[in-house]
């Protein structure tokens, strides 16, 4: 049973991705207990909602079965895929009916043309405009998510009639714009992935060839200027003469993550080394502390390196979700550390953040600074999650890497196992069961128990993340002095039921600063703990309080301290008294002044769950 | 001769506008070479773009003479009108022939319909559309300017066809709108201006009444929620019970125009009020130091109270024109100072950066800073101005501004006469006729001879601007010991040919700083002299060289040097060495470090004259 991204035997490998079942996170636990909200909250809701908004009405249209008017965006069926996605991913977790997704594959198959098209906005009013505008048609990105769904479904279900319909889709593909056919690609990459993903599955070569046709097509300026420019889709150059994320955030990372399937199955090292290069330059000047990506609104795009507001950030749930999976996939290419920390980054504060606890309202922008009286106007940058989206590509995308998330927490090689993301759980490979105790993010210790040992020597690699000062190790209560090398601490040994290997994580409470060239931050510092990004918010100060106007002093001391959301960290703060001044004055003029105040910073991912109101990640420093 | 904005007798108003040709300016001074420009280059230019885009084949084809496609912005009418605004004030300043505008008005007449009915989008394709989506369809925006065009014309151009014109659409406007109609207001306002301006020309009262009327009904939510909810255009909450300036920038400023017109013609103190009391709010927060407004570019809205990132400034160009209008309306109503300097913040920074020195293209938005590899995508924030924009509302905004920009010099009153922007020229009024020599605002020092003297006593009140803390005033050499009182410098008294008042602004480079909650410039300021705003530019460093290391140390002397564009102002700035670092890092791992570089700054509003490159107005302090 495999999981999301399972390259072949023979791809480009440096790390394994174990089977779907081998890790079970423990409802407990931080990440588990989201994998629990996610069955038990979100994806009934997600559920819910595609009645209520419509979507399933949209692909009854086509069968004959519903009189409605089409509903939502044209690319709405795409939230029906990403949450069969998730329901299969779920289904292969903890088991549950296959009963909706059954039917939901009947439905597809029914309203599927006879050439295998698939799309209900196009099948019914707009038939004549079918692939007339690929830029922003979205009708391959569609394609990709039924697809990915169908590999879902495969993997972790058992159901092939998806996979039916998933493989007429990509035969019409094949046939339409394959080698014989037509030069075109999608404005927004999706499908790449996910026809490597269909041949991983099915072994059917011209789906790999496909899909490395698109990657090869893309950045001659097929798709022309568009409403915003080439950049915009990643269609200004070639990706191997490219080094830098460019444009619409989520087709960036999303067309990364192809990348990286097609070079892994080409064994092209020169298209892996574009992926890690470009992917390098947004992490080097245009991500967020939080692993957001994406700094202007009017075209969900990157921006300019070290544009990075935090109150316009728009950081889209859907661009970290992409993030993450494609990190996921260079960790499995390279082995690097640096993936998997920026997996960690990216899980603990982007993705987390955008859901609300009951696991019913989600952020579609994570913005890092709400100021008192935004005008969060509509569905931009609202100052509290909403139920639903009228483009509502997240919540769906939430739910399958939720139900998905045990497969990113360890790899496997030959003789080891590495973990990569510390949750309680337990983990099942190579003959070895370990259970896994620890409270981290919260906890800076991570207990693993060989429960079951395999035979002969065997190597445990334990992460230690990059914002780790000082790793500590022992094995049933020795010390290891063992460093870590390139970001693993390793252990090989003959191990036996009963080993206790414990890892000290040290988290004390810090401030961050950015890159002096980040000017929208500038003079400010962050609160982290851990892979944790903290921040300040209004529910936390008497009710006629604000932080508009506090400074932190560097120098004083941070403190853990309890909060009923989570641990907070405690910090003094200096308030400026007057704050009357004038919007520009001389520099000579303006006077500082400050008393103190004390005050708890809670965890970013933890704001928007109390009344709305402000909330600042950056604090400016005295 | 009237200008633009001219209150009828019984108006409420502190202050009165001078006859059109009043002032003159002097060519070869800034403000009167900016005026031979437009007429030279940038109004020829208008002309041109409105065949070459298919302003003019549009209304053709609503005659039957150009088969054609609608070409463009279904607003695309306004810039025809602008253009023919700009025209007529042209002529009322130099003369010159109106061939062309005649031409037009009857290229108008013949395209309207019998009921008065004119726009050139709706009137061939889109007949079965006329207004059903005053929300987006700018029919009411488009028939202001035609009526502002039909304005000017009759003021300034003696030519009565365009009001005919004007006024047949006006009166249907009256008859489907008025109080017998249908209870709507459009949502983008202009109209409102437009009408109070017509009804000052004709003293036709229902036009007057209806735009108090659209006042009335504005701010209940009749355009619903759009696409950015209803503060978007200023719909949320009435005029009265308002205190922010919210959502689209020009929408909010022309809005505020029209209600300055409605409430000194119906002597609505408390109407006035609301407006002062919202532009003061937007002058508090929402205003960027060059007089732009807009931090946003999703919806070219205004964005949160202090949200005033210097790189993604909107600014539109429209924006600050639509600001510098309602200022000399706020002026007029009031005789507030605090009025005419935002005027002249806005004229020497937002506006005039807008144009290229050559007069013949131009930004739409006006950012305060591009970056190294600066992402300028499309329209989208380029990093040159541009000929022309798919939407091009600015250019010929730019030029009915600049075409009658000696009206906004001075005011009168009984017996006296305020001299509120300083650029050579002559004013003539009250039997006066005064020669100022200056140049202002590259020096300091205005030099006004009495060249007539009317008879009795007569008051000069000259305008200190607020930025100036230091005012010197000599008549005939000796020193005149009068404290400028509300930011005027009044002398009274019985003149002669032959007199001579100097006024010297002492205007030292300073540096500015703006208000601690304006996160994006923390820790920055901003080089300014007078009212010129400076800012640091690529083309002045050598060819390998780049500011954004760079950082000012707030105690180093500035001396104003030459310059190949303007005056500059000379500053010693400290370069951090290394700038490898990682985009986040322990506040404690900051390397500070500084080597020193000295290096002119010019005039933000001759920014991108030469080759494309980074800018910024806020450099980090050290």
């Amino acid at each position: 049973m495999e999981g999301p991204a399972a390259p072949t035997p023979s791809a480009l490998a440096a790390l394994r991705p174990l089977p779907l079942d081998a890790v079970r996170l423990d409802p407990g636990g931080l990440l588990g207990g989201w994998q629990e909200r996610n069955a038990s909250a979100t994806l009934p809701h997600c559920l819910d909602q595609l009645t209520a908004y419509g979507n399933l009405a949209n692909l009854r249209r086509v069968t004959g079965d519903s009189d409605e008017k089409f509903a939502g965006m044209w690319f709405a069926d795409t939230d029906v895929y990403k949450t069969l996605e998730a329901t299969a991913w779920e289904i292969g977790r903890s088991g549950g009916s296959t009963e909706w997704m059954a039917d939901i594959a009947a439905l597809l198959e029914k309203a599927q043309d006879a050439d295998g098209y698939l799309n209900s906005y196009y099948q019914v009013d707009h038939r004549d405009e079918q692939w007339s505008d690929l830029g922003f048609s979205h009708e391959m990105y569609t394609a990709g998510h039924l697809i990915q769904a169908a590999v879902a479904a495969a993997r972790a279900a058992g159901s092939p009639q998806l996979v039916t319909v998933a493989r007429r889709f990509a035969d019409l593909l094949v046939r339409k714009f394959g080698p014989d056919g037509a030069d075109v690609i999608d404005g927004h990459p999706e499908v790449e992935t996910a026809l490597v993903e269909l041949y991983r599955l099915t072994g059917h070569e011209p789906y790999l060839a496909l899909a490395q046709r698109f990657l090869t097509l893309r950045g001659h300026g097929l798709l022309g200027e568009g409403r915003f420019g080439p950049r915009y889709w990643q269609d200004h150059a070639p990706l191997l003469d490219t080094d830098e994320a460019t444009g619409h955030a989520v087709r960036q990372v999303y067309l990364l993550a192809g990348a990286v399937d097609v070079a892994v199955e080409t064994h092209s090292a020169e298209l892996l080394a574009a992926v890690e290069r470009i992917w390098e330059s947004a992490l080097a000047g245009k991500t967020y502390l939080t692993g957001g990506m994406g700094s202007r609104h009017k075209d969900e795009g990157f921006g300019d390196n070290y544009e990075l507001p935090p109150d316009r950030a728009y950081a889209e749930t859907c661009a970290a979700i992409g993030s993450f999976q494609l990190a996921w996939r260079l960790l499995l290419a390279t082995g690097k550390a640096r993936y998997a920390d920026e997996m960690e980054r990216a899980l603990y504060n982007g993705i987390a953040g955008s859901t609300a606890r009951d696991g019913r309202s989600f952020f579609y922008s994570n913005p890092l600074q709400l100021r008192t009286g935004h005008d969060g106007s509509h569905e931009d940058t609202p100052s509290q999650r909403l139920t639903w989206y009228s483009c509502a590509c997240c919540p769906p995308n939430l739910a399958r890497l939720m139900a998905s998330l045990q497969a990113y927490a360890a790899t496997g090689f030959e003789n080891g196992l590495q973990l990569h993301l510390y949750a309680a759980g337990t983990v099942t490979a190579g003959g070895f069961r370990l259970g896994v105790r620890t409270s981290y993010p919260w906890d800076e210790r991570i207990d693993i128990t060989v429960e079951e040992a395999g035979k002969g020597p065997f190597t445990l690699a334990l992460r230690v993340p990059a914002w780790c000062r000082e790793a500590r190790l022992t094995v049933n209560g020795s010390l290891v002095r063992a460093g870590a090398q390139e970001g693993y601490l390793r252990i090989t040994r003959t191990w036996k039921a009963g080993d206790v290997v414990t890892l000290v994580l040290a988290m004390p409470p810090r401030l961050v600063t950015a890159h002096p060239r980040v000017d929208a931050v500038r003079g400010s510092a962050a609160l982290t703990r851990g892979p944790v990004v903290y921040c300040l918010e209004h529910a936390d100060l008497a009710a006629d309080g604000s932080f508009e106007d506090w400074e932190l002093d560097a120098s004083s001391p941070l403190s853990v301290a309890e909060h009923e959301l989570a641990p907070a960290i405690r910090a003094e703060f200096r308030r400026r008294p007057d704050t009357s001044g004038p919007l520009y004055q001389p520099l000579a003029d303006a006077t500082p002044g400050s008393e103190s105040v004390t005050a708890p910073a809670i965890p970013y991912f933890l704001w928007a769950n109390r009344a709305p109101g402000p909330m600042r990640v950056w604090i400016p420093l005295t």
